[in-house]
């Protein structure tokens, strides 16, 4: 079992993404999977709700975001960038028909969350995670740390660096 | 404004759903509307989650389904019925696609929440709801108590009155 998977980054990337350009320096090695030491964050389960979500296609799944107290409150305040010591928890679950609730509604209409894909995280360290945006990347399936291509999670997030690389918004 | 909407079940009621034939006699007055005496419960926004779903049809919305730490205490031990005390809040908003979303995975994929349409709440309490299952249920919109009809909350309910009436399972 890989417990640590370097992803090293030695010279400028130049990465296109939905026709932009972007590029970035980095000469620092990351290790995408020392970011809680291979561990599920403490008590992630039991963060605050964000907001929730539905992904079609080969994702398939129906899913939730938390945050840690320090990224809620950001949220709920409107604060940018997120301050360091914001974790982001997004949870997944397959996306299947409840039989059960479309006897109740009269009509097949209903969507539950089925069995556990997986768990990813964003943690926010300007220092540590300079050359993401300022935040760290890494994932979780069945409770062990999965690797990630971290420059990938960064790239899809450019997009939305104005919110500070957040696509989700606070759900009230 | 009506605060106060008394619904009084005064006779023997026989409700037919699904093909089943459910029948209760009740003869208290029942206000849906003072369960928390017309106010959104303090901090229910901050409760744990307990699943996540998604309903097409008229309600067309997507939904977390959050709860109390009594409630959700009672869910991740399997205790059951739920304890009194235990209060379920079911947040949902408009379900919309996020073409923001769909550009960064470069395909239309993705579904958020969009404005909050209305939170409802189910409440145990085996003595004062002890006519609807043990369950009293009441719902806000706009922050704003208005009017269920709890009989037909309760009746939708029965058919998983072996899991103390709790259609949503708890998604680990």
């Amino acid at each position: 079992m890989k417990l640590i998977q370097a992803i090293v980054v030695t010279a400028t990337a130049v990465i296109s993404l939905g026709g932009a350009m972007l590029s970035w320096a980095a000469d620092e090695s990351y290790d995408s999977t020392s970011v809680f030491g291979g561990n599920l964050p403490s008590g992630y389960r039991d963060w605050k709700l964000i907001s929730v979500a539905h992904e079609e296609g080969k994702l398939n799944d129906i899913r939730a975001i938390l945050g840690n107290d320090i990224a809620v409150k950001a949220y709920r305040e409107g604060k940018l960038p997120f301050p360091d010591g914001a974790i982001i928890a997004r949870i997944a679950w397959s996306y299947v028909p409840s039989e059960e609730n479309n006897r109740a509604f009269g009509r097949a209409q209903s969507f539950v969350a089925g069995t556990p894909t997986n768990v990813q995280f964003m943690v926010k360290n300007s220092h540590d995670y300079a050359s993401t945006g300022g935040w760290g990347y890494t994932q979780f399936s069945g409770g062990k740390s999965t690797h990630v291509d971290v420059q990938a999670c960064y790239g899809c997030h450019v997009p939305v660096k104005d919110r500070d690389f957040l696509f989700t918004r606070y759900s009230p």
